[in-house]
């Protein structure tokens, strides 16, 4: 069993305040939208969680495949500012990783300046890190979406 | 507030076989004389975890000091393998880090090669990597010296 160590981060710039960005990740029922509800996913089951310490469980199939858990344990936040995140996740029960997560949000005119950094181990038959940067990428798509959407 | 993200990685040959490592971390008691109670450390609290999920918490004093906290939550364990975690310290209250950590366990002749890879999210005044990094050596070194006390 080899183990992948890989980090990416991305950066984007959001017309709204940090303080919406935040609430993007903060409020249940906006993460619910943009993070849980993709395209293509059905979801089995969602408890969400925001606060140092507190767990939140999704899993979900995407186009009607596997299932695929994703669990997340906040561990450090700062009101507007800052959100440390590990998450895991398994697909039909294997483990496939474990990433460590910081959302940095930033003032940057009158939007925000988002840095997200992912640090991750993946296991063997799991490592397509370009891949996981990617969905990512396509996730804080999500996210400006619905900022604009629900602004 | 700037986090600065970084890794490193140790390697470590022990005599004892993979199984004897491994329960370095998965029996309690081991981990109590290694981890938690070293030299110069004042326990205040201490509640031992292990299981994909499950939590583990520390809170101690070193000669004196201000009080520290540790929390961890394991996420990935392959019996005898591999181990990986997440950890994320406070100072007197105040957020220092978060690191996910691969422990990977191999046989090499009668012994062990231990693979520890740290990949770190250090807060702003707290991010001394290599400071994180020494420190790990000696917890290290504590356990050797208790795989062999104890063989």
């Amino acid at each position: 069993m080899s183990v992948t160590h890989a980090s990416f981060t991305i950066e984007r710039d959001y017309p709204q305040p940090p303080a919406r960005v935040f609430a993007g990740y903060a409020d249940p029922a906006a993460k619910r939208r943009w993070l849980i509800e993709g395209e293509g996913f059905t979801v089995e089951s969602y408890q969400p969680g925001f606060g140092v310490g507190e767990a939140e469980h999704s899993s979900f199939r995407f186009k009607g495949g596997p299932l695929i858990t994703n669990d997340t344990v906040y561990t450090d936040i700062e009101e507007g500012r800052r959100i440390v995140f590990t998450y895991w996740m398994t697909l039909e029960g294997k483990p496939m990783s474990t990433s460590l997560v910081t959302v940095l949000i930033e003032p940057n005119g009158t939007g925000t300046r988002m840095t997200f950094t992912e640090q991750g181990a993946y296991n063997e038959g799991f490592a397509d890190v370009a891949g996981r940067e990617q969905g990512t990428r396509l996730l804080l798509d999500a996210l400006e979406r619905d900022l604009s959407a629900n602004g």
